[in-house]
């Protein structure tokens, strides 16, 4: 239970910023740095209780890597969900502001293509900093993934998608009306094929 | 009474950097970078004289934690709030200067709701990243604490308090004319309740 | 194999970043924090495989220090030029754009001196922070190196030839068309002097 | 000797990055990312050579506090000041340009405030990160000492001293037209001031 109160508690915090900075009129090309730092501190400060996921791509993933155990999915990825809507929420609701603007469909290619490459890099770099022997008991973790998130967010951000990277952050942007329905699907379809794949780049490199 | 000057040094930097961040004529977008990287050396340089509190909210919640002695808050609490008197008068008088338009009354409802969710998070990430057995002697601590502060100044500074999730950083803004005497009663409350909430989620979830 | 691997990974999202930033709406003064933060992420996760060259004259230079073996520099350097490769198409192609506006050749003297001290500043903090004995294990070489490259493409960058200190970069902005094929030889050429005289200066400073 | 070169080349590229970014076209809110990247790099590098001091007063402080040999002193500012020269010329007329404007006279009192607390808080910051018994062997001293000065720039960079907080770096904002005659000595006297009273405090708090 621990662990789905920190995911709860880092992926509210994650989502809300991503929400905030969105509906506020903070300079687009803030939100990353906004993003990343908010997400170092909360990778920190739970990656020792749940391992800090916040993403249930992440999950899936390292249930695939062998980091996350079986029983535990349901949990963690109810725990992003809940923390998503209520972020959406709060953020559009009593923080932010519902935008008026009608979201648009994005452009497919470019949008699905950066949503995978976004969350490519996103897990090869938690597979490899916080999952590896070699690694174990670094002080760099959070910063190594939450840098990746504000790099992938400046260059992968700008396709119609909000370079979400994540089905929890996706649907917190569709709550809030920043995507339309018909975005959604391919930007969760695109974060787990980014993801998958760099399960198999992982295991195709790893060696214990 | 090392801990106390220590306190003294790092809240008057802290304070001083808000304070001369708003009353200069940087662009708003730039004072989380600002604030997070002087709190980030601050933190560092004091965290092993005083556990770098600079903040009276973080005094009280790190005493209901057990890792800041009963004997020691009248002197943290009085090294910090001299501190941000004093900051606030270099920062506004011999530095910066008072603000010539009158400080506004905040809209209480997203104000105390961006306070609180701020000094959660601040105190969230203090508990986990510096008073957790598995994470001593890491290298990370005042790097997510900084950042955690940068993340909230983006997302939770723009709703009329000035994002302090601090009530030394809340007095030094009411003794500039940044806030107004009407603000600084529920900004300190929703500081309290906001930590208070760490605690108790942090003690929900840690196992040693 | 594995090496090569995760030097693809690493260069891709490296030129990937450079490419994107350059060809997108982005103010430039964001283009360092964009590379930096990308390449701290990629640094950290690939530092236990390949050592994260992600550069052809990082690659040569370690190669003078003794801590890449012969046999391994086509790999590494067939791996960082294919990656480059693919990342100018997919960021000129599929995400960004190819610049409609001829690439103009660049100052000679001030772009190679440019070129020249930003590949030694990385070369010699490479040497220093990955590869000597009394700093084996620390956690903070991936932001030692990108926050470097950051600094350096604040102030070098602006010389006519994009900051490379990187002849896989170069390369990739010569198929976008940000770089003329004029510019690329003086460029490619001071990325090697840089960093010759980066081994050099830390041959002579090394102490075991 | 290995300490001369390695102080020499963090303190050319600390004051290049000072000297290029004031003389360029790069929004003055960048410069202290600019500046703060750039050290922290540099101070990873040489940390283990020389202890990167980079700035006389921070040698003066260093021998105060008894971490450096009064033999080194000649050496270590010999060496900061000829980097500080010759990048001065480099940045200004390689790289940069004078600027056509005189430089003016700051206004005083302000000014050595604004340079004391500076040097001050980096003084304070390097003694209890790079030479406290506790802190040895941390991986944070490199980001605690660059982002206090980034901190600093930010808030005291605007008082008509360019923010120096180190003479090595005064002497070239004069060489390069940027401070007047005038200027240099109540900078290098309050820099002296600052890094003095840090040394107080640091002895004061200090309990090994």
């Amino acid at each position: 239970m621990n662990k789905y109160v920190a995911e709860f508690i880092g992926t509210f915090f994650l989502v809300l910023t991503v929400i905030c900075a969105v509906n506020s009129d903070m300079a687009p090309a803030f939100h990353p740095i906004a993003i990343g730092t908010m997400l170092i501190g909360m990778i920190f400060a739970a990656g020792h209780i749940s391992a800090a996921h916040f993403n249930p791509t992440v999950t899936l993933c390292l249930w695939m890597r062998g980091t996350c155990a079986t029983k535990d999915i349901a949990g963690y990825v109810i725990a992003q969900l809940l923390a998503s809507v209520i972020a959406a929420y709060v953020g559009g609701n009593i923080l932010g502001k519902i935008p008026t603007e009608a979201a648009t469909n994005m452009d497919i290619l470019p949008a699905m293509v950066a949503e995978t490459l976004g969350t490519f890099a996103l897990v090869w770099v938690i597979l490899n900093v916080a999952t590896t022997k070699i690694n174990a008991g670094n002080s760099f973790y959070g910063l190594a993934i939450g840098f990746t998130v504000t790099g992938c967010a400046y260059i992968l951000g700008g396709y119609g998608s909000y370079g979400c990277f994540n089905p929890a952050v996706a649907i917190a942007t569709l709550i809030n009306g920043l995507n339309t329905v018909a975005n959604i699907g391919p930007i969760i379809i695109a974060n787990i094929i980014g993801g998958v794949l760099a399960v198999i780049a992982f295991k195709a490199t790893y060696t214990e």
